[in-house]
């Protein structure tokens, strides 16, 4: 199979998560040094957002192939399984990050992936992942010299990229000493134009730091992006600090961002001790609906005002997510869009 | 948007409620002026509903747009809200009623809707309520020039329509002043080639004389139709007057129909004095399933044994239905399905 680096210039840009979807790619949990009691639950949750998803787009679900036919019946109809073996069941992360061009044809880039700076072993069969999907599809892969995942990044598909510091800069990933450097390489990657940094992830978040918790677009120009009044609070200083950032930030396009805040949920933590990383940013957007965590907190409810508010013409559909962030992750990480063509 | 009346003999055809469905419409309650104090309660059970049909086939709530966050939470996961302005929550009647033709396409037509004779007002959102949600289906729109409402018929799939001359005849709909008018109205509209007329409604029914509080197709050649055997009740004249129609009636195949009794609960009046319209006839079938009103009566158990029987592969799933009908309708006058193509 051919992998090319991707030619500079060739037209090919990230679409946002807004655009049209063919399908939403997910895998099964199944790391059960990360999940341990809670595997079953966590089982029953990643069903739960396939199975809501797939009213609105195809969901395809990754599955080890000795798994895929009790997987397949797990999550009924609407939900195909895919044979394929994998380490974890972070398909953002694993995925390809689709690009498209003008002329509908779609490509993926296919990132180096190493457990988010060595964090989780082994990951040899997620760091195939990408590849297998996109061979699976028959789409072209370009594959990367970076180490980076799909939840590290968002663009409002006019150009503009936004990342982390935290992410960016890690030792364990990429070693780049400054942004200059990795903001060249991110434009090169993704047919950007404009990188806006933010700073620190949540605490505790295992991905050290990944954008998709913090604050993503909700259209060009427009952001949402977690909150929190509390100065106590141990993730107040990031979240602040974010907000700051976006507020003097220019887009691709020379613009000011309007930023929505949306407060977090009350802190809670995992089986270990850990903060779970809850956080209303890291919904889904599937065709014509909004996929968003519920986490049983009175924050919920101005959060999903703020979201319906920014997508006032979408479905928007409720699922419990506590279950899913005690490995780590929420809605946004476990699921892949794949952009429509054509 | 291009609206044009349905050319004869396209080959579309409203397909029987029993045929598989790829979703439900529901609409939130929201006249104040209806519901008065109950319409907490209201809520309550119209989310119930939502959740019961939800684990057979897509909900999709519509809800005002101020009001999708809320309503969202409120249902919880399994329903998608979409947010659309309206005036009342009935979309049986203010939906489109959906087609079929055999290569699997789907169309919707858009009936002229004006508050069941102009029994309630304002009615100008609910009357859009049907071009929306085929807009944002991207299904084709047959605009037609009737007043109806997708609970004033009934149909077999074969050819047969079952509808009521106080619901047809009224002078505050269409004004036909005969039958014959009527019928090859209807026969136009929805590619059918016989109509079964039913006489007169429930007393006190606000929506002048529906046919799904009276009878409906169990499958072609059987019928299910409320009774009374109460020679004091004010429903029985009525409902011995359609009874015998029925017996007396040939469907689009020339067969006489299987006439199966539903006797109907006692009679409860709501908190304006009228008589509620209670009827067992008002259920809704989702994939594998009949979801059926219960109203703590005696007469539930009948009912259910009866309506079973019909369904037998089917699973029963009883829904209080008290705090609906005091709104005036039943859990089928709350449900609109979308019949699964392809």
């Amino acid at each position: 199979m051919a992998s090319p680096r991707r030619p500079r210039d060739d037209g090919f840009f990230m679409p946002p998560a807004w655009a049209p979807h063919s399908r939403c790619w997910m895998a099964w949990p199944v790391r059960e040094d990360l999940w341990g009691q809670m595997l079953d639950a966590a089982c029953e949750a990643f069903a739960e957002v396939a199975r809501t998803i797939a009213q609105f787009e195809p969901v395809t679900m990754v599955a080890a192939p000795k798994a895929v036919a009790d997987v397949s019946l797990y999550c009924g109809s609407g939900v195909g399984c895919q044979p394929l073996a994998h380490d974890d069941s972070w398909m953002r992360d694993i995925g390809p990050t689709f690009l498209r061009d003008d002329a509908g044809r779609l490509a993926g880039v296919d990132w180096v992936f190493n457990g988010w700076g060595e964090r989780y072993t082994p990951y040899d069969k997620d760091a195939d992942v990408a590849r297998a999907v996109l061979e699976q599809l028959q789409v072209p892969r370009y594959a990367s010299d970076l180490v980076l995942e799909g939840g590290a990044i968002h663009t409002d598909g006019e150009g503009t990229l936004l990342t982390t510091e935290a992410v960016m800069l890690d030792p364990a990933r990429n070693g780049f000493s400054d942004k200059v450097t990795a903001e060249a390489a991110l434009k090169d990657e993704l047919g950007v134009t404009t990188v806006i940094w933010l700073g620190e992830g949540l605490v505790d978040d295992d991905t050290g730091g990944h954008v998709d918790n913090l604050a993503c677009f909700a259209r060009p120009g427009v952001v949402l992006a977690l909150s929190s009044k509390d100065k106590r609070d141990a993730n107040y200083a990031a979240l602040k600090d974010n907000l700051e950032r976006l507020r003097k930030a220019h887009d691709a396009a020379g613009r000011e961002l309007t930023v929505i805040e949306v407060m977090q949920p009350a802190a809670r933590r995992g089986h270990q001790g850990q903060r779970l990383p809850m956080s209303y940013i890291n919904f889904y957007l599937a065709n014509g609906a909004v996929i968003l965590p519920s986490f049983e907190d009175p924050m919920d409810e101005p959060a999903y005002q703020a979201v319906a508010k920014a997508f006032p013409k979408r479905s928007v559909c409720a699922v419990p997510a506590i279950d899913i962030v005690h490995g780590g992750g929420g809605i946004h990480c476990i699921t892949q869009h794949q952009p429509a063509t054509g």
